[in-house]
């Protein structure tokens, strides 16, 4: 259930946690190389927590929220995927592929504008294969309304119809829901203030929820608008929300009963 | 619910997470200066997440875990206290009131043992007022058996009946358990191998736990030793960390009702 530290960075294949020690080795070699901020650190082991208690695995909330996410951007006018430090640690080559095939944007928006961040981040997804990266030149940069951190600072995302924002502030999330952009958030915590004010949220990790949607979005790219639009209007946000929850409750009701038993 | 990040070094005292804000400044700092493991950013923002989940307060199976903890090293005949990077960042002070009132030692025990955290985590309780301090001579250390870790390396933790691990990881609560000593485990993760392991588990913030235990025991002092061998007798800590359980499951009931309400 919980897992060890990393004793040394050859983690065995076998091990039970294997892919957590793995993203965690990930995240702070990201703190070396300026990519992930000190609170990116914090910020990764607090979804660990949430992670394990939705059981480590794309639930069928999910499933459904990734459909609707796909279908969304699918059918957006000026679609825009927005990447902090943790998320290009962590998955770089997954998103390319994903804004690649979907021909939407990726742009570089940081809480914490430490000097030389956006530089080094700019390297990691080009070297993933990335071609259209925006939020690199301040002379295209404007400012959002009614934010006050550094993530006030955008680029396409000013212009953009549906923004996907993965592991995000709460501050950010307001914000563009009250310039009227559709928000699709990805978040461990379903109960965040972005979890709750996104119009789509996808409670799951983002190293399983990219290679989701990439396939979801191989599938969707051969639907009709009229299919996408029908994925979308059934989906409700709330609801799926709330049997997340329900998930939840389940987890820890079943682990009441069998956390002793590793005991016996 | 889920905390901003630190925007800037001095948070108002009335921001709603000021207290969380302040004590992941402090980790982030205990970083900076070696204290703190990187690792040990990411166990502290798990340690966050399962907060939330308990209410952020000292529940009443906390506090009942507390009280036979208090009991069981006022009673015992060679008590200690293990000392982590994070705990020498979070909570010097308080700790060393807490082995001076209970004349107990505190011993530094690291999972990571890079050069040098040794002597900077002595200097944290050395300033803090720390008298006796063990685990700094490597002439005195002794090796646990069964563990294969950093922390197999011990000093007065070999010959103590009673070892009280705060934010522990499972593989050492296992090795101590194995040598037949009293495990008091302070860990926010009610069903960790440590949580499950320990003889007493308090679920609780190290934060909160620590202050608890100065009250308790300047009451406990004033008891009978039968007494507190009462206390110690109607501890179970199985049944105890199944209702922490059960008060995470309502919490998470309870948000499942109320988290929308916040955008109405």
């Amino acid at each position: 259930m919980v897992p060890k530290e990393i004793k040394n960075q050859s983690v065995p294949q076998s091990h039970p946690r294997y892919s957590s020690l793995k993203y965690r080795h990930k995240i702070i070699e990201g703190m070396k190389n300026l990519v992930v901020a000190e609170a990116g650190l914090i910020a990764h082991g607090r979804g660990e927590c949430f992670d394990y208690i939705i059981g480590e695995k794309t639930n069928e909330t999910a499933k459904i929220a990734i459909k609707a996410a796909v279908a969304t951007l699918l059918t957006a006018k000026k679609p825009v995927i927005s990447v902090n430090g943790n998320v290009a640690a962590l998955v770089p080559d997954e998103l390319v592929i994903l804004s690649k095939l979907l021909n939407i944007p990726l742009e570089i928006n940081l809480f914490y504008a430490k000097e030389g961040r956006i530089k080094v981040i700019t390297e990691v997804l080009k070297n993933a294969g990335a071609s259209d990266i925006k939020g690199i030149n301040e002379d295209m940069m404007t400012e959002l309304n009614g934010l006050e951190s550094n993530r006030r600072k955008v680029d396409f995302i000013a212009k953009a119809d549906v923004v996907m924002v993965p592991l995000e502030d709460g501050d950010r999330t307001e914000a563009l829901k009250r310039l009227n952009k559709t928000v699709i958030a990805i978040d461990l915590n379903p109960i965040s203030r972005t979890a709750l004010w996104a119009d789509i949220t996808i409670v799951d990790n983002i190293i399983r929820v990219i290679p989701e949607m990439i396939e979801t979005t191989k599938q969707f790219k051969k639907l009709h608008t009229n299919e996408l639009i029908e994925i979308i209007n059934n989906f409700d946000n709330k609801l799926n929300i709330q049997k997340t929850l329900d998930l939840i409750i389940d987890y820890i009701t079943k682990q009441k009963e069998e956390a002793f038993k590793i005991l016996e």
